[in-house]
């Protein structure tokens, strides 16, 4: 049987991706295509149990690299259990996030640099997405309504995260060319939505 | 104010490592010197969740590398709060077993192979034993007692494994030959200890 088509989406927070997902998903099932949506931690009980200790907040203590390992343990297990066998029985899977979001986030956020790449390779044993679709919105759009002054010097900081995210997922976009399709997500949803769509039809007749 | 000296033991189950432990510590703290003596995870809280997952025997679908992540974030925290701290406040930190344990039970034992050095290193960050004892006891000299034909499939299979960790053990041994001092730990205990404690000597005068 032919390997599942496997499809990732990715971009900042507030860039429309659960909109495109749900707008895909029910596309792809017009289409008689059988497509599992999944995010992690994936419904993987050992995922959960992981997710569990990185979202702990009371854990202040935890070192950025303990967390990026944590969240490749996390993603390893969830590409083993569900990600892989749905693939192998020629199902279409759709993630929402995947490898970039952890190089993006804490590679280019947290400036961890190229360890963040290197432990997930690792993670996903080769199961990588066939296509992935960034959706682009620069992160000072969504801090527009705070104005400057009254940012305080978290905010800032977090301001400075975010941009560095988002250089991030666009020096993927730069090193994956074919992998990575990048959509300006200040575009309206069915602008969008069509677009995804129509690489989707290029990606399977091509 | 000197970093202080970071030693690790390291060997099969039963080689006697607890005992020599105990004796190096004795002998430390008779000359002056304040060791601690530590092993994973540590007695730090986060290490501790992440060895709550790896232990519960319900989880059998973890595979084997989400495992090998595990082991490494958990040694990233234990590496961040406790060694790390010890040493830059001039202590002698001994700990039972480190990365090499994980190298020669996952990667040569579990068969990941270079997987497991590289996760590694980003666990600890640099923050390697200044010398390593291994004590070295043949893995069938364990299992002298019980005899050939009484050995059932997963006992033979166990001593497979067992083997290839001595072997790898065995290879590090090799590659780095200037941190990691082999000891045939067929000899009497005191025979031993006094082996450990003149390299120990040898190594804070030299």
């Amino acid at each position: 049987m032919k390997r599942g088509l496997f499809i990732s989406i990715e971009g900042p927070d507030g860039s429309g991706k659960s909109t495109q997902i749900r707008l895909l998903k029910e596309y792809l099932s017009k289409n008689g295509r059988q497509a599992i949506l999944t995010r992690e931690p994936g419904g993987t009980i050992i995922s959960e149990k992981i997710r569990e200790i990185i979202l702990d907040k009371k854990y202040i203590e935890m070192d950025p690299m303990t967390e990026a390992l944590l969240y490749a343990a996390s993603r390893c297990q969830h590409v083993a259990e569900v990600i892989k066998p749905a693939l192998e029985e020629g199902k279409t899977v759709i993630c929402d996030r995947f490898v970039d979001s952890s190089i993006a986030y804490q590679g280019y956020g947290r400036q961890l640099g190229e360890a963040v790449r290197i432990i997930n390779e690792y993670a996903v044993a080769g199961c990588m997405p066939d296509i992935t679709f960034l959706l682009k919105v620069e992160p000072s759009v969504g801090k527009k309504r705070i104005r400057e002054e009254e940012q305080d010097r978290l905010e800032k900081e977090k301001l400075e995260f975010h941009n560095a995210v988002f250089t991030g997922y666009l020096e993927l976009e730069k090193l994956y060319k074919d992998r990575i399709i990048g959509i300006d997500a200040s575009k309206g949803i069915d602008e969008i939505s069509n677009e995804i769509i129509l690489q989707i039809q290029n990606f399977i007749e091509g």
